[in-house]
């Protein structure tokens, strides 16, 4: 069964949505259309790559994602669609494709359409006859001719040593949980059995939960997350608002010698 | 396939919409729900007309579009069906409906049921059972009996001359963005090479845009629509907040001689 | 068809919804997934309940409730399914199930799962595979050991007595309506043809409606509504905000003699 999802930052309260659902399924009704969110921030470029990195995997391999998010980016940003790690991804050009892997892409087109000139409205009359198109058995080559790279742009570094690993907030989730860039893999490696401080905002932990619930109700949990990552939150409380902590906070893990 | 849209102000944070289909699923399971939003303002039939009539065409002929926005409406408001431009509505005759096409219908019933004295959620015990039997083939004239006329209010109206267009802000978009109801399609026979000038609150801009990305991150874009009127906005950010327009303020087009 | 609906606080801006569905449609495209709502207050069990409550009856019999609602609970609260009402339910075993009907379970599992203790996001690792064996026929004994009870907390109940009905609002809708727990039959039985009066905040009335167009636009109406419960609210308005009650508040029903 051929899935298209949808991530765009046209928010519910419109007709844009439901105006690319309803291309989609007038051109082929044996699509199966599923949401990831159209609540990501208008053209936050940051936002939308961290919710697709986190959950394009989860679909199965072929998928075709339609991304509609700063769908119009900067004068001159290509329409584009590629493939990588298996799924299908299609929107603009605008730095967000380069945030979503780390693999290199397997193929790279730049859509090929009249309609990408004249159109004010491109997740519809572009992106949504692309996305049919690949859903539907076409092979990429066939919707436009082939360019040697995306835009990429440098994402925020994690900072590892021996002594301490330093990373950033990269998404504050809708509950108010501060999730890092700092990868469980690279804690393991260097912790290597040895006492740590988890550090951020005036706080000091020394250690990280296995679960959520290994706090209590309105205390701090650290984990390593379902992707893997490191989150601080309060137990059924925002983090965000009673820790002070936001996009682009500092989190340390300080290994003792 | 048989679709049934959903169009509704019930939010999203309630039982409501799910009993909606609910209904619809157990009585036909063949059928295809879309939602186009359930985030109109409580009873605002003008932002409900709005998204339908940007929206509805786009869905394949026969499609059903179950409109609950105001379904209540006032005291002695009918529940109809209707057949219109080769789609089908059904909702209360609040004058939502005459709102959204110039067009007139094809066919027009008063929804003949029972429930339709005693329920107080019509749209899950009356307008359901109905988009059902339409989306399913039944002949709308078995699902009441023949009206005249549905309600119909007068919409905000441009003037134009030689000299001048001036319409209003009929919607105020997700992400702020400002939408006239002033058509390209009278600007094109009007200006006729002549320069102009667009005024709205104290600006004054002498270019239309043909893509919103020919203004820069921050400036102001003005461009005909994917549904052919005038829209005004900032580019990357929230022109309602910025410029201080709402709904209903005026934008005009002011030709040279 | 098989049908799972999803019911979680995870709100619509991050990947977890996705996830979910991708899990499922995953292992089973066969599936028919639909939201009920992802807009539950965060670990808000009572929202839940109420919302669950008032919908699950309207899916057909056999349908599958995925509800992904303060889902790592306290410590030691398993993760389990149940039938009950001929509808099955996967979660976790927080209270909010004892909420949702007043009838015995039909069965009852812990979930039997290697994941359930190393997964830090149950509703995608633990939930969504249990919902996909239960709705694609497998039987809920196959999912887990039986288990004598899940837990029930006590719900706020409404005192009735010859004289009067004294209940408390138990949700406050999106649109600001306020239901109540009063129900419809205790009502018809006590009212017995006398006249009452409805109190609440500092106002009182002396009529109930049956439909809520029988209040002018501001009005305040009274009425049972679709789930037999005594709702409160400002016609075309939002009486939380205008009656300044809220979750909890009193209302009343006093009986003349």
């Amino acid at each position: 069964m051929a899935i298209v999802t949808l991530l765009t930052d046209s928010g519910e309260s419109d007709h844009y949505v439901a105006a690319i659902k309803a291309r989609i399924i007038t051109i082929n009704p044996g699509i199966r259309v599923e949401d990831i969110s159209h609540k990501i921030k208008p053209s936050d470029i940051g936002h939308a790559a961290f919710v697709l990195r986190a959950v394009f995997r989860d679909f199965p391999k072929g998928t075709v994602h339609l991304v509609g998010v700063d769908s119009t980016g900067n004068r001159g940003d290509a329409f584009i669609a590629l493939q990588l790690e298996d799924h299908f991804f299609v929107g603009c050009d605008n730095g967000l494709f380069g945030l979503i892997s780390d693999r290199s892409h397997q193929q790279l087109v730049e859509l090929n359409t009249i309609n990408a000139i004249s159109t004010t409205f491109p997740e519809r009359d572009v992106f949504a006859p692309a996305a049919v198109k690949l859903a539907s058995g076409v092979s990429i080559t066939n919707l436009g001719k082939p360019m040697p790279n995306f835009r990429k742009m440098i994402d925020r570094q994690v900072k590892a040593t021996k002594k301490q690993i330093t990373g950033t907030v990269i998404r504050v989730d809708g509950m108010g949980n501060l999730i890092t860039n700092i990868p469980k893999d690279a804690f393991d490696i260097l912790s290597n059995g040895k006492q740590y401080t988890v550090q951020f905002g005036g706080e000091k932990f020394r250690r990280i939960h296995t679960q959520y619930n290994q706090a209590e109700q309105g205390e701090c949990f650290i984990v390593f997350n379902s992707l893997g990552l490191l989150e601080v939150g309060i137990y059924k409380g925002n983090a965000a608002e009673l820790l002070g902590l936001d996009y682009d906070s500092t989190v340390s893990i300080l290994f003792e010698e």
